[in-house]
């Protein structure tokens, strides 16, 4: 799959889910819901609408074409991924966090509305991926989607997500006097952080697809290098990429000492270490032959990319 | 049932639920967790042992106790539950949101550790709470768990709690110019800020215990009762009860003029209409017979409590 048919698939498929998404937060109280609140509905939408590449819903609806589930399930938990990680994005913004004003170049939420309002939307944009989860659209199996439901929480909560972000805090010295972290603290913090949520992508289609244990297994060690790419790649465009193309800050991380793989290996280190992932992520996808180079781009992409 | 053994059932409950939460919140890693910091488990410890009556788990196991259930499982979800609404308690606590520095007597999250630490414990506390929903010692049977993970999400989200404390915020006046509040509106905003999680502890004892559709309404009836009484004696403690019995500062509502029905109805009204709700209560549960007597006592608990 050349560079061009694989940005085709990646913007269609971001589409879909933005329309997805676009429908999921209408202000149509659902049963069960009392009302939905305008202002914390906009909020919400103003967090996980209009923005990003959705590559976490891609992962889900590529990772479940490989087992031949139908689109629309995958597509629907894809969404449920993008809205817990759009929360942890506005939870991470917050003054007290990160204190960012800026996020796919618009005012952070608590920037556009207030802090208390950031704190609402995202505690419900969490939990609306919690709701989205359970739906009988997802699949139809009750006991697939509470596999699913079961691991996302699992992926984000204090061992892994929200556990990452909070080593992060307490590697920038905000607790205790700051120490250097040795290359295997980096590598646990970054596989909590932004890893757990990019295997459970992959893994959730394996969950969809109701895969056996050797093609589930294949596909966790998929998830796992690219999940360690994602956030080298991250880290190597704080470095050498530019604000405009980022929406974001560039040198950010670099001026905060923050501690990142390519502070510890080098540019060229780190570089080199990208490319030994990439050469994993394929090898664990030749299980699946030519059906996986959507995966196989998916991994470059992830390599390459430039904002 | 008397006062007295009412009030040892309610004991008994707690401390199976705290001891419960107690293991939940341990030091270990679980399947598809890297790790457990532990600055955010003190944290979520802080937030969730070591206090409160713990009504709502009690609601899901006297719930379930009518349909059969078995108490494990029960017990079980009622610990997810608390631990939901524990979360919403620390992050309702933060300086941005209702700036307590006081909760049960302890330090809020936030004061005894900070901000960021208060804003990802919160998280990971609800997250935790879905992660304990979709395991199968709750119960089962798929289509239960799920049924439970739905419920909850929908009752804790923007169109519930979540969306209630939304509602409150504005209606302090935060947003726009402050407005006295109808009565109708202030039902609407406790209904969803406190009643919705209590009446799906109602529910989930019913969803637990598989009820037929006219037993799930009786239950859900008197949920939505206990559930506006419940915030009304909230609001006639706060006139008229003493901080040291509350663990938090009484007159604190009134002082901020915020709406409630006490302010509308005044104190003679609102004690009318909550002899009203327990009567509709004890109504709804009618079809059970004896059976239902812990519920019924909790009810008038619920009326009389001093704090």
């Amino acid at each position: 799959m050349n560079a061009n048919d694989f940005a085709d698939r990646l913007t269609a498929t971001a589409a879909e889910t933005e329309a997805l998404l676009e429908r999921l937060l209408d202000g149509a109280a659902l049963p069960g819901e009392t009302a939905r609140p305008g202002r914390l509905l906009d909020a919400m939408r103003h967090g996980a609408l209009g923005g990003g590449k959705k590559l976490r819903p891609f992962l889900v609806a590529e990772s479940a074409a490989l087992f031949g589930v139908a689109r629309a399930g995958a597509l629907l938990a894809g969404c449920a991924l993008e809205l817990l990680h759009c929360y942890s994005l506005v939870h991470d913004d917050l003054p007290a966090m990160d204190n960012d004003d800026l996020r796919r170049g618009k005012p952070t939420v608590h920037k556009a509305f207030d802090e208390a309002t950031a704190i609402l939307a995202g505690d419900a944009l969490l939990t609306l991926a919690f709701d989205i989860m359970a739906r009988e659209a997802v699949h139809a199996d009750a006991q697939v989607r509470i596999a699913l439901v079961g691991a996302l929480a699992r992926a984000s909560g204090i061992g892994g997500m929200a556990g990452g972000q909070m080593l992060d805090l307490a590697a920038e010295g905000r607790f205790e006097v700051k120490r250097a972290l040795s290359e295997s603290e980096i590598v646990t913090l970054q596989a909590m952080k932004t890893g757990a949520l990019i295997r459970f992508a992959c893994d959730a289609g394996a969950i969809l697809g109701q895969a056996d244990t050797p093609a589930r297994a294949s596909i966790a060690r998929y998830g796992a290098a690219i999940g360690q790419a994602f956030q080298i790649a991250d880290d190597l465009l704080d470095v050498e990429g530019d604000s405009a193309a980022l929406g974001k800050a560039a040198g950010k991380d670099v001026t905060a000492g923050k501690a990142t793989l390519v502070a510890i290996l080098g540019v060229k280190g780190a570089r080199a270490k990208l490319d030994q992932l990439i050469a994993e992520a394929d090898a664990a996808l030749a299980p699946f032959g030519a059906k996986a180079d959507t995966l196989r781009a998916t991994a470059r992409f992830i390599a390459e990319r430039r904002n």
